[in-house]
């Protein structure tokens, strides 16, 4: 028996682009699968959409073609309506699921938290790459999803293809988890593992990773510890059912990290790496952000490179630590892609 | 809302016991955070079972008590009947799941093969910590739920707390995986992690993990490589949909490697382990269990002591690898509860 969901995805730059290309790939496979179909209601952009007609599809393989050639998608031949913003999309597109990528903007989480809020209230589930909204709105959108029946899928917005969300609720269902910390930017930790390697300063290692690509000509989104911190806050609200936004969170980056500290930290057999940590104890539950010193043996240790890792203590199954997973928009969208069949398998 | 599941449960040795434990401690928890309400219906042990009343649940601190005094389950006061068997109780006993938890048996499966059978022919659910019938007859196991419509949960027969089949299928959900690979068994990491870091003998290695109670006796279930062998079997059959049992892997132990190996192994930045390996190319499955050297940068290379993990390579993911998980009856308890309430909430 076959399910049919309509999506409207919101965004398309790397990662929308990504997502609509894994659907146009392997589509058929999961239907195979996982008995689910997935059709693309409407596609959105900043200068317009693309909605689907009376098949209630979009021609996928065409648009991805047409954006391939750098067309915008409100020029696609095949529905393409110039100026229809997101939340006219979402009010006039019949739909079952909000993909929601577009940039995270941490100042009021526009346009994405309009559309994450239009979808939430017309009972849509919506699945988010973008961390903006949640990171500044967690606890309303929560309880709009809660009062309308609908669902806020976020993996995509937590580390992606790094399953940090589904581990904390599958694989640790019925188990009490105590902490959660993690190495969530592969930024940082590529710088880290480069000083730690060869002993180079923090501002060599930031200039090697500026210069593969690794990290951006503006580095202090991640060195500064903000994406940490914004993946921290995501994470904790979500396994520990909170709502703590960015006040909430004591966040230390590692420009202040010297080849002393890394030094000394490699004469008692440790390394030091940037976590993201969430922790509950009887007083409550602490947030923060800082450069720890951590024994070889830790599970954390040996994720080095860009490499990203998650590391859950529970009481009934001890610590679970998951690691990698692709960073790239195609990691992203995969996790998207994850979110859906898991909520509707 | 809450809904009701009545489980039997088959075996009450220490995962069984734990399993009970676990459900006393915290249901009325599970209870408020899933909106599950599982009830014990009957607990069956080779001598008999206890059987509930109208109430339609078993005492379960007043069972537990029974048993913690060394009594066996037929003569418990409230519903005891001496010589009642699984099957028997399957029978009459109206439930939605089987626990099954009796001895794992590799000759022919048995009682746990009848049992599952039982259940699944009836239309029940099978939680399942006994690997032998799984080991022995997974596709016909697989076939007989599928046309019953009942399922087969297997988290504990497949390393426990160490979430190696959630991963494949939640998190994972969508990309394709092309291998898994894992250190399965902590036994025979324990005795491979001593050989590196001390140079010991395989013997003296293993006489130490004995005298810690790390090593049965009679080691050669874990030495020889048939219980990593037995889990890499299931996961393969699970995370492929394929039907492989104990003539289909190729089996190497780690009696065979020796300081010289291992020294060898040092001298080139690497180490030794243990892997299960199940991998699809296009020449088809392969199966496997063999002492493989590892570069240090390898996820599995970190993996120390008697501490297990999983590795899997996926096309849209990459790798990703989950490690830890407690080794224990408690570990295993809940694992048969996770895969409760992941089937039902």
């Amino acid at each position: 028996m076959q399910k049919e969901i309509y999506l409207i995805i919101c965004g398309l730059g790397n990662v929308g682009r990504a997502f609509l290309q894994l659907l146009a790939e392997r589509g058929s496979m999961l239907t195979e699968t996982t008995g689910l179909s997935f059709r693309v209601a409407a596609a959105v952009d900043m200068g317009g959409a693309a909605v689907a007609g009376e098949k209630g599809t979009l021609d996928l393989p065409g648009l991805l073609a047409h954006l391939d050639k750098g067309q915008a998608v409100e020029t696609f031949q095949d529905g393409g309506i110039p100026g229809l913003s997101g939340l006219q999309a979402l009010e006039t597109t019949p739909a079952n699921v909000l993909v929601e990528t577009t940039p995270t903007n941490l100042v009021d989480g526009e346009p994405g938290n309009s559309h994450i809020r239009g979808a939430l209230t017309a009972g849509m589930d919506v699945v988010s790459a973008n961390k903006g909204p949640l990171v500044l709105y967690y606890r309303e959108l929560h309880d709009l999803a809660a009062q309308n029946g609908s669902r806020l899928h976020l993996s995509a917005a937590t580390a992606a293809a790094l399953p940090t969300l589904d581990v904390a609720r599958t694989c640790l269902a019925g188990a009490t988890i105590r902490s959660a910390e993690g190495i969530l930017n592969g930024t940082t930790n590529y710088i880290l593992t480069r000083m730690g390697a060869e002993g180079l300063s923090f501002a060599a290692a930031l200039a090697a990773a500026q210069e593969l690509g690794i990290a951006e000509t503006d580095p202090s989104y991640d060195v500064d510890g903000y994406d940490t911190a914004n993946k921290t806050i995501i994470i904790a609200n979500r396994i520990f059912g909170t709502g703590f936004g960015p006040a909430d969170i004591r966040i230390e980056g590692i420009a202040g990290v010297t080849p002393e500290d890394i030094a000394a930290a490699t004469g008692r057999g440790e390394v030091i790496k940037l976590l993201g940590r969430a922790e509950k104890t009887e007083a409550g539950i602490t947030l923060e952000v800082v450069p720890r010193s951590l024994p070889a043996s830790h599970p954390l240790a040996a994720v080095n490179g860009s490499e990203k890792a998650i590391s859950y203590l529970t009481d009934t199954m001890d610590r679970v630590t998951v690691s990698g997973g692709k960073s790239s928009p195609v990691g992203a969208a995969a996790a998207l892609l994850k979110d859906l069949i898991n909520a509707f398998r």
